[in-house]
């Protein structure tokens, strides 16, 4: 199936954060690609993905970075479709470089923004975005955020037992 | 017309910052309401205000909130609608407040957050998550997004006019 | 014995930080209850908890949460107990988060917020609360933080001997 | 009446923002007393304030202090009633400095903190201490939070008109 | 004269803040250009002004941006030529965001950083990168400094003078 | 009376901070002397200033600088002298770029760090180091310093009668 | 030896380190005492510490704590002695909490603070102080000095044939 | 052959970081020599260093340092040779202390600086300035970028094939 949203990072460094946006994505059948793209190491390759995006059939794009993280603003750019960016966590600081590059975008080219290294999270607002427009997605989606409900309630059970280990009185 | 993006905003303390978000959706010709309701003052409001919101033919929500700003989290733990959140600038500190509350959302319950104070983005990213199925209004921002481009065009000949003024070599 | 405290947590990865306020009130032996409940996960949960606190007898609520710490904030809008908030230290950012998100608070829906990850003195807090109107709980807290002031009198007396192993002037 | 919360600030020039906490306490019919104390200029004083306060029959401080605000950890090392903390903003940081010197307490001595000039919120925290055991009071907070929530209602109510003021599709 | 300078900003906003490298540029002799270009806005000629500049004999780029300041980034991206970076204050937070946007950059594209608002600075730092192969700019900019040290020195002893209109012992 | 004390500022604009230290010091009576050198600008001078302190008789050094400010550590590298360093609050950050660049210093230099802008307590610290061979001067502090006490207690009268104009009950 | 310098910690967790300011004085042969006092959990004893110091013969006070860290502020404002602070880096923030509550003083009270963790820069400061009217010691750290150079000239020459092993142009 | 870069660290500690600095002027066969040098402990070498580094033929200066980074600024003053600034992250803060203490540099005296711990950007950028009148590096810096870029290209195919082994719709 072709496609219709894309994961790009701009390292492959960033796949073990990305991959939750990937599994995510296959749980709810969404058809889509992932690629390691650089607004800096291969700014051609970005701007022929960003501006062929569209016509390609792809709906919404995922884009996480770390450090001085232009790449989702640069696809945002050069596109109108929704981009989601996603702030990575780098080596020296805590991806609060990335948050503020990647968030503090300028009039006219938002890029939604998730919790820094929030892959999955990034991957479920992709899914609400097209969840407007397909009515069973939208199931799936409110069957997910049930499934997330019922598990905290389950834990909080848990809990109960773990506690009288230690209450006494 | 029945609105399909909701403005809410947490005080209306907020409303000159909201406001841009407003003139941006009319110019766009997307029908909206807008409200405020607070996370902490109004807790029933904003519960009922985000459980009907699907029924009620919203489609996409933009809330905004300063300080410990709960209510873009609140509304998304309560529907499946895509909600989008604008850190308020506080009085003290310079937003990171409300920005960290807003961004930072558990696995599961995303918030699509644009940059401190940038109402107008929200707005364009609400319009972009309705472009996905509405060809007319993706037309329009296309348009938007090229005039946005000849603006900075035009500023850059101006400069160039200014910069002669005082350069002479 | 009718629990008169409630420890809430966001998540059950916070029990490890909340165990030590459990601990604590279990040695002044004031009865408590323990649950994981999440503003963005169980948000009916959260209110519904809130809503009947006072009402089954509950006089204060601990809530600890990490990340957009929503959940005290949550509790204090739908209770008139206090409530004390613990932010945690997330994976990503120093808790900072979870700071601004729980104290900086709306006008009049405070959260009584202690340090990041200062589960124990979020029990010390409620203890005091409580002994506003017990006097024999007042006690046996003076006797507690004397203890403490004693182990410190201790400790520096074990360092001075620390200390004489290398200092010979 | 014999004062029962004691409003204690690091210096006069904590006033301006110090007087709502008074504000709120003579609207709720608390007994207070307001004093400016130095724990770094004054030190004897603060101490024979803290250790006689719960002879005095206070029953809670609020205490407020910026920069290195060490203030009210000084109180609570000298007394068993619970202290609130009111970080307030000095002329150069955000009042970050005054957070941090209040909230980070040790293990024992807690400080129960509000927001950065949080002055309300602190007299608010003291109402719900002192309702726990004052059923008058604690129906003359619930009151006044009902009233909150009417204002705010309100609010949302003249949003409404202002919004059509240039809304007009 | 063709320029060999080539000063960009993101926003014609940053005009009052870099002309002070243009009177610099100008006050050396050096032959400069001056443009206002978006990469979020003007992506394309963005890319095609990068890619000709050492075609079109620039040597050195002064890029400026505020916010998300992906400018430096990518136009370092496209070329070979040094891009010196200058980050610009916005109007909410203090031009961190600016700063970590443009130095925190990936290995093999660097953004050679001046201060917040350096933009006097990132002229000089161009001015020396020429001068490295200028032997007449070299002792234009020998002298400059030289200047600059006169300045303070004679600042000192109007500063003695002051000093003893108040001093007495 | 030759000067024991030297106040060394970055730059001229950092004397309206500065002054506070020199009328401290004219107030307790320690000569003093006042200089405005750049450790970026007039490095020799710098250098000269602070191999040359110790024989002229200076004691202690008061440095003050802004943004990077390197004056205070690289004068603690030229002098066995105490070095206070007194960070000045910059046109662009809060003074924290000032304060790392002072207080971060490696083993082997200290510079005694006082508070952002704190140039009044500069002065006294080094009144304090001076007091420990001068008990005359160990006198006027102490006196001093009872004074600060004198003036809350007074403030605190005040404060009292302010008070009562709003409280009623 | 009666000591003359006094090294005090908030916790005998500071005790790792604390102990090089304990080294470093032994070397100098500075006569010293170490204790672990808590300005919150013993501040009677920090009290009675502060206020005898002067008599007990003691000339310098190293404080360190993490933290809210009150110690140093509070023993500065009990003694008229000069008081050097160290901020503690503790298990959640990276010690700027600590460092905030130390060097944000009032008018009136400095602490000398030095670098977060900087223990022996503290006892190195106290040596400085100390040195002003001893010349025996003021020899003694001169020759610390000039070591410390010599150390990082060696260093220097060894980098040079590390170099080499990988620098063959 | 003579070096015409030269690396130059505050400390020895440093190197693990610098080697990467040297290693690519190694590739791109610039001769550079390396030395550890400390503005604060060694500043009379410092300063013989920077103002005899242009008459020894030295063109470009890459000095790097941690905590209170004096040393590019302070070379920076002595020279007129462009210095490149490399932040070193230290052992409690995240390098912020670093790259505000070298980057806010006064009006003047610029450094260019790079992200925290880029070393081989300082490297790059070196190279990038001697390539404007050495046509020769210049192309092997074209061919480097380029190799950067298909490296990027094959991670990314690798990257497709990673994702299919677990996205099968």
């Amino acid at each position: 199936m072709k496609p219709i949203v894309s994961i790009i990072m701009g390292s492959t460094s960033d796949l073990p954060v990305m991959e939750k946006a990937a599994k995510l994505l296959d749980e709810m059948q969404v058809p889509f690609e992932m690629n390691a793209l650089s607004a800096h190491r291969t700014p051609a390759e970005v701007e022929a993905f960003a501006k062929s995006a569209a016509d390609r059939g792809l709906k919404v794009i995922i884009a996480a970075a770390g450090m001085a993280a232009a790449l989702p603003g640069v696809i945002a750019a050069n596109t109108t479709l929704p981009v989601i960016g996603v702030p990575v966590k780098g080596s020296v600081l805590d991806g609060v470089d990335a948050l503020y590059s990647i968030i503090q975008m300028p009039l006219g080219i938002p890029v939604a923004t998730v919790a820094i290294n929030g892959a999955m999270n990034a991957a479920i607002l992709a899914v609400q975005m097209l969840a407007l427009s397909d009515k069973e997605l939208a199931q799936k989606f409110a069957d997910y955020k049930e499934g997330l409900k019922n598990k905290i309630v389950k834990a909080n059970q848990d809990l109960k037992e773990v506690k009288y280990a230690y209450k006494t009185n």
